[in-house]
């Protein structure tokens, strides 16, 4: 195993063309991560009200914190299916531990596409004595382009670090795409880490780093039925243990949160034409959850966004987002940077020297606004995309 | 007067050319309202933290219920302009009052277009005189034109009735489009009564006609930093009082809504490149204020919004954005309609056939979606637009 390749100790990765969205279709669309044994897992899943069978599934087997195996479908949401839905994912569930020759309860299934249509069971459980034929250690790759949708390419990521004197090794992939808006946008994440970690720390670990990451990127409207982050340890026979000692998990900890932080940069990058990558930042608010609300009001904002599209720094707009965000605060106390140079200094715009200094920070293709509420000492993030294409041109243009 | 012509009894109007967004040219950016004596007035403003300088001065001038003239201007919002944006207002007030020869305190500011830049004051105060001379019964249909920003067209509606055996007349004007999104879309609505009504009882009235009208269509994030709706009545010297009995009460009440109503549709069909419009109802909810998060958030989804362009019956888009509104239902109960063809049954699909039948619905301009979250008796409806332009194909497409 070369360091550098795609690869980590304990598992293996399969991805075969099931025809799922188009029957005879070439493209691969159905995929397979297998640990070696029964891996500690976790997982993080969609808060949104009407949830998919395969997130149903995923959830309840997750609560014995052990998974050797994840199916991963895309081309089909299996959402709002109903029982049938189901009994469908089980079904392929069930054929995929058979020819693993697994416990049935160790396979958890992933899902993204279309909503509402009922799952080509058929065709899928055709295809899976080949998908498990195909499972082979260097085979990642493969399985995150299996998972993309709208994705225009398959992100991933690799980390090593020595923690307590060991090596680990965290295998991360993800898919979702569509930031700027119109697109299901379901995200779908994947940690495979080589040592073995304890499951309620584990679990800890990966809902920080999901708030903090996946969370803190706008993909419309927040979650989709489908969002699910599973993070598997300890995949070989015999992983070492991570241990728990605190320096240890906190180090690990940050770890997770520095693979998931690079996926997430890299699905809010692979926004559908998104032409700039920025980080919202807001700081000086009462509580964190106050400054969670103004930097994703501002983060979603189409007038925010379509600004920065035409690299106009009209904070007119980022401000009159900040205002109706619902978060208490006074207006005359605002200051607000553009990529660190300061535009507003309590609630007033500086004389106009800025602007060109601004204009040209935002012909960048990635910078960040800075708004200070002034009002406490929380603060919190967002990253965010443009607003590009042909129909906002109009917009962009609004002020020239 | 003609029956049918736009004017009314007891007000006039002028618009001209005052270069307010670009000197010299001829568009007609400033415009003035005035009634031949104070009017009995109401105003209803923007809810946004920040908020403009105009707005600050009308809601304080209207405290006292009484107006005479509305200076309306267009091209720059005045909002975050600090204390320099009340003196530039009130400056350009004390010059209209002074021609008018009216009380200052009578003439109330109403601005639209870019925020944070100063009021050219100057070139406004040098229009003022040929603005005051222009005033005629005739030219309300300039002043529906000079208020424009992104509108492709004037907006104004005249109404007719008798109440309590008086003739009632309304004439209505409004200002704001871009339902699509990303767009100001400041808001600014006049009615104009001739007869007089009570200054409480009319406050009442347009505040329960805002909120079911123009609060009542999706404009981004529900409200800019000038938003404002004004009601004049009884601006003839002579003008019959409506009278305070009950019905007379009920039935203007109703006759403001239905002027408001009217123009709310005019502004959500004047959306940038909209090709639908699309009422969301949503009833059976706990209580209105959960079926109006419910139906907000459904219309203002931009996956939704796409399926509305791409007139592709996609319900699963529909009740995921119902999930993640906050709103707490049981999925396995909800009904969902499409231009009354019943989709969805307890939160099943229902068989194929309503499937051609709903996508030729969609092919209609104006068409409806109902959903039935069975779990109380409360509705609520909005009014959207679809998310028409050539960026979105790709998403519109999605499921083809």
């Amino acid at each position: 195993m070369k360091e550098d390749s795609l690869e980590i100790t304990g598992y293996r990765f399969s991805a075969v063309a099931a025809g799922i969205k188009q029957p005879g279709s070439e493209r691969r669309d159905l995929a397979l991560i297998c640990a070696d044994r029964p891996a500690t897992a976790a997982c993080v899943t969609t808060t949104n009200l009407v949830c998919a069978a395969p997130v149903e599934i995923t959830r309840e087997r997750f609560k014995a914190g052990s998974c050797q195996a994840i199916l991963i479908n895309s081309g089909n949401a299996n959402a709002v299916t109903g029982r049938q839905g189901i009994d469908d994912a089980l079904v392929l569930l069930d054929q995929v531990a058979q020819h693993l020759n697994i416990d049935r309860r160790l396979v958890a299934p992933m899902s993204t596409g279309v909503i509402g249509a009922p799952l080509p069971v058929d065709r899928m459980r055709a295809a899976v004595p080949e998908l498990v034929a195909g499972l082979d250690a260097t085979k990642a790759p493969d399985v995150a382009t299996a998972m993309m949708t709208t994705d225009t390419r398959p992100k991933t990521v690799l980390l090593n670090e020595t923690i307590g004197g060991r090596s680990v090794r965290i295998l991360g992939m993800v898919k979702g795409a569509g930031m700027i808006a119109p697109n299901m946008a379901t995200l779908l994440a994947v940690a495979l880490v080589d040592v073995r970690v304890e499951a309620v720390m584990l679990g800890k670990a990966l809902r920080d780093a999901t708030r903090n990451t996946f969370n803190a990127i706008t993909i419309d409207g927040d979650t989709s039925t489908n969002d699910t982050v599973i993070a598997l340890t300890g995949g070989a026979p015999f992983a070492e243990e991570l241990g728990s000692d605190h320096d240890a998990t906190q180090a690990f900890a940050g770890m997770l949160q520095t693979a998931c932080a690079n996926l997430a940069r890299q699905v809010a990058a692979d926004g559908e034409g998104a032409t700039k990558l920025v980080e919202i930042r807001v700081r000086g608010a009462r509580d964190k959850r106050d400054a969670l609300t103004v930097a994703r009001t501002i983060a979603e904002s189409p007038l925010v966004k379509t600004a920065f599209y035409g690299q106009d720094p009209n904070w007119g707009r980022i401000i009159a987002a900040a205002g109706r965000s619902g978060v208490s605060f006074d207006p005359d106390r605002l200051d607000l940077f553009i990529d660190g140079i300061p535009v507003l200094k309590n609630g007033a715009p500086r004389s106009d020297e800025w602007e060109p200094q601004a204009a040209q920070a935002m012909k960048k293709r990635e910078f960040f606004v800075l708004l200070d509420l002034n009002h406490g000492t929380a603060e919190a993030s967002m990253l965010t995309t443009d607003l590009s294409e042909e129909y906002v041109r109009i917009n962009a243009a609004y002020r020239t």
